[in-house]
């Protein structure tokens, strides 16, 4: 987050996490700049009480700070919910100098809980106290079930100056046990138009954080902030134009490897799964194709036990809800041939099981029927997992 | 499925479910009268060979004879699946002295691969021989994954005659770790009209069976016969009579204490829920928000660990993809108000524990939107349901 030019990031505990623990839960990245800013937000229509703030300030305001806490969703809470939110973005503000419009906030944890402010207030000087240019105190405390923090930053050269992005992200389990919530956050010195930011922040949530499901549930938190001030001096990079196409694909590779580490990183799982759905109609039809097959449960179960079941991804493909003609379907599993014709391709099974014995494999359906294709990422499901979501 | 005058069942273990085994594994229900029949089938498009054959002979024939194998599917087999099928009822009709298409046949098991007629074959003959009024076999040998066999027989009073009804079920899960399927046969010797047993058929089911959910995926051989016979002798019953009403009402009883019998049975789980939406604008939204909670994977953990975490049932009403007023929906466990306004009710986390804590409880979710309701019935997942489908 703090690689790009004039960023700062600092983190502090609040006891959100676990009362009386110094686990970091409270973060806060910050520019002293004039900024460009997109932001992408869930759309479940349970939407927690910092998403609806954060909203609006991205309508009214020109963001200059993100206080993020974990620990506790803030959703579900009602008006008292909303209060506590904007309790947050003032506090900020003031001890910014900035106008709470300018501050967005998130937040990640329970559902349904009011965020204890009492143990928040005394937080807010110390996390301002705390900006410095390391990232990681921030990357760790916006941390709820992830094993590890997510963090990437990248350089590139637009038209003959050097441009900064960094990134950071949570979610392991984009649900976890009390903890909802995928948030990414990409901050960058590039110089950009708007509307050409919130276009190509659109087009790479849409291949990277849309392409990837562990549980298939959808949270009421989460949030992709793209933040820019500018720094880095090049030219205003507007629409249409090579250095957007430049930007964008810089954008998408760091967003896609950022989604790739949340899969890695799925609660309890132990697969990563490369899901391709091609020769299909349209991109629509291969997504909801590999949307219902990374997303059944028996066919996640097979995963978590190694086994290359390509039966149940039959029948996964088959309720997708896409017209699909069952004696073309080809499944492969790495490069060997599973099903050729909705039927037995005849390899055999002790063969292929070596593909999918592997902590990541690929798994390839070809629907024979148009030239649309999409790949999903995605990951197993473990008796673990279970274990872990009963909330005891 | 012998309680009806006139029908008889039979079964025979042909080493399909475990080589070497007498376990039974194929069933045969045969009644030698003229009949009129109904059958519903899966709306997976991956459909099984003797669902397509079954297809044909409900369009071409007047079916007096079923025979089912468990222990393999036969789907996903292609053309010799549908030889193979073809092959069960032509013995079967060769046997009982009927046209082919009075024999509808089913398979139940695992997916993709061709059915071992080497070892089907000589149970053929065994299978009729074993006709009598015992229903107790039949319904052993389709059972895949249950625990246990689901029988139900119930008669009633139509116009002075007494007509009686029988029936069984299989499906612990509605996909089994090899085993996909759920199957309901129901006979009867009341005399109606072909059209309205169809009418009433397709009525009850949606009102049962496509109420029920254990993880969400849809089988590629799911299917519901209705077979009578008429001996019962009433005056044949026709669409939009009272005694059509009558019949519906016990058909709809018998399909909905199967379907229940089959979430009792759910594999490895805990918990039978009872999930009434009300408040919706339309029974179809009502039903959208039912199965998304229903299939959460998250919301089922929590039930697992007997946790009335609200929380993550609003979330999964978020993404039903039904307009909700987050602001409205109340939610009960049992008697209790959980949520109201879509924040907390107030009530004791250890007070709604004492309802999720049971092994049968009912939830309800009011969306105060309108007047439709629908109630569904569910299990939760849990840590041995992984296990089971892992396939080692």
């Amino acid at each position: 987050m703090t690689a790009p030019r004039g960023f700062q990031a600092g983190a502090t505990a609040c006891g959100i996490k676990t009362a009386d623990s110094d686990k970091l839960d409270l973060a806060l990245v910050y520019t002293p700049h004039p900024t460009v800013a997109a932001a992408v937000f869930t759309r479940n229509q349970v939407k927690a009480a910092p998403v609806r703030v954060s909203r609006e300030h991205m309508d009214e305001g020109e963001i200059r700070a993100v206080i993020v806490n974990s620990g506790n969703a803030n959703a579900c809470t009602g008006a008292r919910g909303l209060d506590d939110a904007r309790e947050m973005t003032n506090a900020i503000a003031n001890l910014l100098a900035l106008r709470p419009p300018q501050v967005f906030v998130c937040s990640t944890g329970v559902i349904g809980k009011p965020l204890p402010m009492e143990r928040l207030r005394p937080g807010f000087d110390r996390v301002v106290a705390s900006l410095s240019d390391d990232p990681v105190p921030a990357s760790l405390a916006i941390m709820t079930s992830d094993t590890v923090p997510k963090r990437r930053a990248v350089r590139l050269d637009i038209g003959g100056r050097e441009v900064r992005l960094g990134a950071m992200a949570k979610g392991a389990g984009m649900i976890c046990p009390d903890m909802a919530t995928m948030l990414c956050f990409v901050t960058s010195d590039v110089a950009i138009d708007k509307d050409c930011l919130e276009a190509l922040t659109r087009r790479a949530v849409a291949h990277s954080f849309n392409r990837i499901t562990i549980e298939g549930d959808m949270s009421t938190n989460d949030t992709v902030l793209v933040l820019t001030n500018g720094l880095a001096g090049n030219r205003v990079i507007a629409e249409g134009t090579p250095e957007a196409e430049q930007f964008h694909e810089v954008l998408l590779d760091i967003m896609l490897s950022l989604a790739k580490m949340i899969i890695r990183d799925a609660e309890k799982a132990t697969r990563f799964i490369e899901l391709t759905v091609k020769g299909a109609r349209s991109e629509e039809d291969a997504h909801r194709v590999a949307k219902a097959v990374a997303n059944s449960v028996l066919v996640k179960c097979a995963w978590n036990g190694g086994q290359p079941y390509w039966g149940r991804i039959m029948h996964a493909i088959g309720y997708a809800g896409v017209p699909i003609e069952e004696d073309r379907i080809a499944i492969d599993f790495g490069p060997l041939p599973a099903a050729r014709g909705g039927i037995s391709a005849g390899t055999p099974v002790a063969k292929l099981r070596e593909v999918t014995d592997q902590p990541e494999f690929a798994i390839t359906i070809d629907l024979q029927l148009g030239d649309a294709m999409v790949t999903v990422y995605t990951s197993d499901i473990s008796e673990q997992f279970v274990d872990f979501n009963l909330l005891d």
